[in-house]
C-alpha cells in the first residue's frame, strides 16, 4: 500500500516538525474532552453523533491501524478488539462495530481509552525519534494524513457534545464563555466577479490536502455575484415571520417532506420561548443575538431561504475561485470561543471560519480524482453521493486545517454541522 | 400564471397538428392499458409504483387542471373529489392523497376512469376545435406540455406494470411478444473526443423542452472517450462472477448500505434458478439473452460496474455532447416490444432508445435555470437533490419524445427504471 | 390425520344434508361479493384486512387441501401455485404467499377464482353423491369444519369491505338498506347471577364446535351482575365527552400508548364534521344514531370505558353460563342488514347478534384443552397468547353458526370487529 | 390519597424497624452498584433496560414523590427536574422522560445521583424519627411500599447490568464469583394434586403484598402433577436438538414469528462456539453446566418447549396452591452469586429462587381486584394485559421479598428476566 498521491511537500517535514505537530494535535483533542464529565464521553444523543469516548479511540486507531500496524518495529496491538470497536467504516480493514450502537458500550472506560492513547502515542514517539528508513516518506505522510484526520474529529467532537448537551433536559454547559455579543453587521453587499475558464482544487505542489481537492482542473464559470457576509439570525428570522416553514413552493421536495417528518419551524438549537427565541449553545441557553450569523442549518434551509430571497447558493466553484485569493483567517477552533462571530467589515469577509457555508455542489469527484490507493481510499470517495459540498471551516475548525480548496461535505438533511449560509446571484 | 419561458416554436403549431397529436397520445395510453385486466389496473406493487388506473386518471386531470379550470369555458369539473385523488405532488394546487396510498383505492373503478377521459377529451376537443381568443399560445403550450407529460406516464405505465407481474407468483405476462434474440454485439471500442468549452442545454428556437433542460449553456470538458454501446448482459456477468455484489471497495457507501440492506445479487428482474439466470419482462420469464444490454440497474451498480471496469460513467455534458450531432434513431416505444435490443453495428451506437444511460451527474439546475411559473413549476424543479441524472430514452420512450438535451431523473437506488450503463473514461 | 375430536353427531348428518348446506353457505359467499366490483375485489386496505377475491379463493382452497387432496378420488388440483397463495397460515401444509401482500396480486381474476370455486364445488359435489367409504365420517367432519370456516370468512369479507369502502375518499356504499333509526332503549339494567362452580366450554353430543370450546369444564364464579344491553352511542359519548380519550388513568398502559399513537379519538368510523359526528358504514356516511349500541371499539376502549363507568367487562364464564340459557335470537347476517340494532325490549338482551361483546377474559386455553391433529391444529391453538375473547356473535355473523360457547378471539387494539360492550360488577 | 387497601400488619412495624429495613435496603442497592464503572451507569443496551444510574435515582424519586413531598415537614426537593427525569411511568404525577431515551442522559453524574440519594436518606430518617402524627401510618405503609418498590430495582438493576455487558464485545464481567458446577440433578419427578375449590391471593391479615396479589378469593382446580424441579440445560439442549427452533407446529404463532424476526436459536445469553455452548453471565462467559436450570427464556421458548414434552406449563393458581404449603427457602439475591444453581434433592424444589418460573396464565385482575388509590394506582394494574405471570422469584430476588402469592409479569417474548421454566400436566 503506497500512497504516493498524498505525496507533495513533506520532502521538506522534518521527523522533528511532525512529531511536534502530532504532539500538539494530540494533546487538543484531550484538551477539547477536559470539560467533560466520564459519563459526558459515553453519550451518543443521535445516529450521527459518537461519544466523545469513540473520538478519543478511533483517532488513536487510525494511528494504530495505518502506520504502526505497518510500519511500527515491533509495535504491540494493545488490545485485539480494539480494531473491531473503532474502525469507523473502512471495509478493507475488517468488520467494524454498528455504528448506530456506539453509544451502548460502557467499556473500555475513559481510563483505559487514555491508556490506549498513552500507548500509541509512545509507539508513535519511537517512530519519529528513531526511524531513518526507506519508509519514511510514506510514514511521514500517513502521520500527517492522521494529524488531519484528528482535527477533523476535534470538530466532530464540539458538535456532537453540543448536541448531546442540548438534548439533555438539565441543559448541562461545556464551557462558560458565553458568547459575545455581536455588533450590528453591515448591510449585505454584492462583489461581482467575471466568469470564464477558472482553475479549482488542489495544486499538488501547495503541501497537504485530502484527495478528494485533487486533481486542480479547468472549470467554467459565468459571471456572478457573491454576497459580502453571511446571512444574520435577523435575516433568517424575516424568513421566518414570512412563514416559509409552511410554504412548500420555497422548498426541495426532499426538502418539504424532511420539514413536515421532522416538524423544523427553525434552525436546530432555536428553543422558543414564550415570545423569545433562546439558541442553546456549548455555553448554554440565551436570548438569540440578531447579529450573529445563522447557524446549524440544513442544506434544505438554506436553499429554501436562497429561493424565498429570489437568489441562489454559490457553487463551489465560484466559492473556491474567490477565496483562493484571500488569506486565511477568521474565527476559528483556535480561540477557543466555538461559536460563530458577527461581520465587522462592510468588505468581503467570513469565508474562512465562523461556519462552513453550504454549496449548492452535489459532492462528486473531480475530473481525474483517484482516490488514495488501499483502504485510505475509503477516506472520501465513497461519499461521494447523496452529499452536498460545504466550504471554507467553522469556529470548530482548526485555522490550520483549512484552505480555500478543501471540500466538506453532508447530507442535504443535516444540522449538527457548524453550518451557515452566503448569497450568490448570476450578473 | 403565464408560462412564457415554454415559449419556443409554438407559433408555427396549428390547433389542428396539435389535436392531432393530443388524440394520439392520449389513445395510445389506452392502447397500452388494454392488455391489462380489470384487476390489473389496481395494483401498486411497491411505493415508487401507481396502479395503470391513477395514471390513466392522473394524466387527465393534468389538462383538467392545467387548460381546462383556467381556459375551458364553462367548463364543469367531472367529479368533486378527483382533484385530491389524482394531483399528484402539485403542492400549490392543493392536497393530494398519500402516494404510498394509491393501491388502497377500488374505485373509481376503471369504467368511471375511463368516462373521465372521455369527458375531458371531449372538452379539450372543443377547445381546440373553437378556440382564437387571445390566450391560444399559452393553452397550446399548456396542452403540449400534458401531451409530453402523458408520455412519459405511458413509459411509467409499463415500468409499473412489468414491477406488479413481475412479484406476482403465478407470472403474469403483459403481452406474448418474446423478445428477439440478439446476434452477438461488435466488441466494446471507444470513441474519442476533444474537450474545452462546449455548449449544451435546449436552445429556445428549437422546438419544446422541459424547464430543466434550459437555458442553453457553456460548460468545459476535458478529453475523454465514450464506449460504442451499452454494457451487455455477458459483460454484467463476469461482474457478478467476480463477486463484485461481495466486495465493498467496489461500491460507493451508500450503495454498498443498499447491496446489503436489499440483498442483491444481481440486476432487478434477474432470477437465478439453478444454474441459469432468467430474466422476467413484460412477455414473461425466459433465459437470459447474453448479447442484450443489461437492463434495470441501480446507478449504485452501474458506478460500481464502472469502478470494476477501471473505467468511470460519462458526464451528463459528455454524454449531451456527443448525442447531440447523432440522429434520433433506435428502439423506441414506437415498436411495441418494449425491450432492449443488442447492440448491432460497431460504430457509436444505441445513444437513443433502448436503455436510459445512468450519468454520473447529480440532477442539478443548470446556471441561470427558472422553473415555469406556478404550480407548474413544480414539475422538475423541486426534484433537483439526491437524484441521479439518466440520458437517451429506452424502449419505452416514444420517439418523438427524446431530445439530446432530454435530462430524466431518479433517485440512485431506482431499478425499476428502463435503466443501462455505458462507460467513459478521461483521455 | 384423523380428526377424532371433531366427532359429535356428525353421524346423524346424512351427506344429502351436509350437501345443501355447503351449497348453501358456498352461494352465500358469492352473494356478499355481488354488490361488489371487480376491483374492489383487490384491496387491502390494511394489514389485517384481506381482498374480497382472496376469501373467495382461500374458502375454496380450505376444501381443496383438508377434503380434496386426502379423500378425493382422481382429483385434480386446480392450479399448482394456489396452494402457496391461498394458504392463510398453515405451516404444516406449506409455505404461504406473506399476508402483508396479498393485496398486490391482481391475478388470479376475480373470474378465474369464480373458476377455481366452481372446480372445487363440482369436486365435492362428486364426493358427497358418490362416497361410501369407510372415511366417510372424516370426510362430513372435515366439510362440516369448511362450512364453518367459510361462513367465519362471510364475516372477514363483510369486515373488510366496510374498512375498504371507508378509507376511500370518494366514500363508497356497499349496499343502499340505510340503518333503521332505532326506538331509544330501556334504561340500562342489571341481572343477578349467584355464583358457585358452573360448567362452561361445548359439550361433545351437542353437534358441532370449534375446538377451542372443549371440553366442557367446571369454572368458579362469583355472584355478579350483567348489564341488560349492549352501551349504546349515546352513552360512549358521555365518555369522550368527559375527555376519557385524553385521561391516561382510565388506560391500561397499552391501551394509553396506542391511543396516543393512533390518534384515536372516537371508535372506528367515527368521522366528526363540525360539529355533529357521522358514522361510516356499508350504506354509506350517515348522522350517528345515538340509540344504536356503539361499535367498532377495541379491547382497550371496552376497558376504559367500564373503568370510566365504575364497572367492569364481563368475564367469558359469566357471559357463557348466562348465554346458555337463552334461545339464539338476534339482528345476524341472515337480515342482510349487517348493521347493529338497538336493543328493545327492557330484559336482559341482545346477547346473541348485533355486536360480538369484548370480554375480560384473554384467549387462554380451556383445561384439557387438545388442538386438532395435524395441520387442522393450527386452526385456532397457535393463537392462545396476547389476544382476548369475545362472545355471542354480529349483525354480521350467521345465526345457525353461533352458540353460547362460541370463542371469537382478537388482539386487543383490533377494531375493524362488529365489536361491542356489555358492561358487569361483582354483587 | 389515601391508601388503605395497602393496610395490613403494619401496626405491628414500628418506625425503628422500618427504617433499619430503609437503610438495609437502600444501603444494598448502592451496594449492588459498587462493581460498576460510572461508564456503565449510564448504559441502556436495549429499550427494555434502563441505566444503574437511572435506578439509583428512580428508586429515590419515588420516595421523595409519595413520601417526601406529601408528608415531608419543609421538605425541599433536590431538584427541580428530576420529576420528570426519574418519573417512571406515573401519568397521574406528570409526564416524564421517554423511556426509550434513558441512555441518552449523561447528566445528572453518578456522583450528583449520590447525591440525590442522601438528601432523600436523610429526609426520610427525620420522618422516621420525629414523626408521630396522625398520618404515621399512610406514611409507614408507603415507605413499606418504597423499599420493597427498591427491592424490585435491585433485581432490575442486575437483569440490566447483565444485558449490557452481553452486548459489549469486551465481555466484561460484573464479578469475579464463577458460578458453582452442579451435580447431576435428580431425575424429573410428579407430584400429584387434587383439585377442587382452592384459595389464592394474599390474606390481608398476613403483611404486605401488592395490589395485584389481592383479594385471597376461590378458584377451581383440576387434579393435576406438577413436576418435581426446573428444566435444566441437558433437557433443553434435547429440545434445541430435535431441531424444535425450525419446527413451527411447537410454537405459539406469535412466538413463531418472534423466533424468525429475531433469528432466535437458542435462549437469551447462549453463545455457540464451535461446537460448544457458552453461556454469557455475570461472571463473564464459561462453558454452559449441564445440570443448571435453563434460564433467560421467553415464554414463548416456555411454552414450545412443555409443548414438545406433550406437558403443559402450570396455571398460576396451581403453582401457588402448591408453593405455599413451603417454607420460603432456596437460592436468592442474598447469596451474592446472582446466578441459578442446580437441584440438590429429589423431593419439589426449586420453586423459590433461582429463576421465576413462566405459568401459563395471562396477568389479569383477580376477581374483586382494586388498585390502590391515586397515583400509585399505576404501579401495577394498568399493566394487566398483553404479560404472562411469572411467580417464585430468582437468584436475583431479595429472601424477604418473595410470598406464595408473588405476581411477577412480562410480556411473552421476554428474555432478559432470570426466568426459568417448570412442567405441569393434567392428571
Amino acid at each position: 500500500m503506497n500512497i504516493n498521491s498524498l505525496r507533495n511537500n513533506f520532502d521538506k517535514l522534518d521527523p522533528h516538525g511532525l512529531g511536534e505537530r502530532l504532539r500538539s494535535v494530540r494533546a487538543r483533542t484531550e484538551a477539547l474532552c477536559a470539560p467533560l464529565e466520564k459519563e459526558d464521553h459515553c453519550i451518543q444523543g443521535m445516529l450521527d453523533v459518537s461519544p466523545p469516548k469513540w473520538h478519543l479511540a478511533h483517532t488513536t486507531w487510525f494511528f494504530e491501524t495505518f502506520v504502526l500496524l505497518p510500519f511500527g518495529q515491533n509495535y504491540q496491538v494493545f488490545h485485539h478488539a480494539y480494531g473491531y470497536l473503532f474502525n469507523s467504516y473502512y471495509e478493507t480493514v475488517g468488520t467494524f462495530f454498528p455504528r448506530s450502537q456506539r453509544g451502548l458500550l460502557s467499556r473500555p472506560t475513559v481510563a483505559e481509552v487514555y491508556n490506549y492513547r498513552c500507548h500509541v502515542n509512545a509507539a508513535l514517539d519511537q517512530i519519529l525519534e528513531n526511524y531513518t528508513g526507506q519508509n519514511w516518506q510514506e510514514i511521514a505522510e500517513r502521520i500527517r494524513l492522521g494529524i488531519e484526520h484528528e482535527i477533523q474529529h476535534q470538530e466532530l467532537l464540539l458538535m456532537d457534545a453540543k448536541y448531546n448537551f442540548f438534548i439533555n433536559p438539565l441543559k448541562p454547559a461545556y464551557h462558560s464563555q458565553s458568547p459575545i455579543r455581536c455588533p450590528e453587521p453591515p448591510p449585505l453587499a454584492w462583489m461581482e466577479y467575471e466568469g470564464g475558464i477558472v482553475e479549482i482544487g488542489h495544486d499538488d505542489d501547495q503541501g497537504f490536502s485530502f484527495d478528494n481537492e485533487r486533481p486542480r482542473h479547468k472549470t467554467f464559470l459565468r459571471d456572478f455575484r457573491l454576497g459580502t457576509r453571511l446571512i444574520t439570525n435577523a435575516e433568517y428570522l424575516s424568513f421566518i415571520a414570512d412563514k416559509s416553514y409552511q410554504r412548500a413552493e420555497l422548498w426541495l421536495s426532499d426538502g418539504w417532506r424532511t420539514v413536515n417528518e421532522q416538524g423544523w419551524q427553525a434552525p436546530l438549537y432555536w428553543i422558543k420561548e414564550e415570545n423569545n427565541w433562546l439558541l442553546s449553545g456549548l455555553a448554554g441557553q440565551h436570548l438569540i443575538d440578531l447579529n450573529e450569523p445563522v447557524a446549524h442549518l440544513s442544506y434544505y434551509e438554506a436553499d429554501a431561504f436562497a429561493r424565498w430571497s429570489g437568489k441562489r447558493l454559490p457553487t463551489e466553484s465560484e466559492w473556491e475561485y474567490v477565496a483562493a485569493k484571500l488569506p486565511i483567517e477568521g474565527n476559528f477552533l483556535d480561540s477557543g470561543r466555538f461559536h460563530p462571530d458577527g461581520a465587522r467589515c462592510s468588505g468581503l469577509t467570513q469565508l474562512y471560519g465562523d461556519l462552513w457555508e453550504w454549496t449548492q455542489s452535489p459532492y462528486q469527484p473531480y475530473p481525474g480524482f483517484r482516490s488514495l490507493p488501499g483502504a485510505l481510499g475509503e477516506y472520501n470517495g465513497k461519499f461521494m453521493c447523496n452529499q452536498m459540498v460545504l466550504r471554507g471551516g467553522s469556529c470548530a475548525t482548526a485555522k490550520d486545517h483549512i484552505r480555500a480548496s478543501y471540500r466538506n461535505f453532508f447530507p442535504p438533511g443535516s444540522r449538527w454541522v457548524f453550518s451557515g449560509l452566503r448569497l450568490a446571484e448570476d450578473l
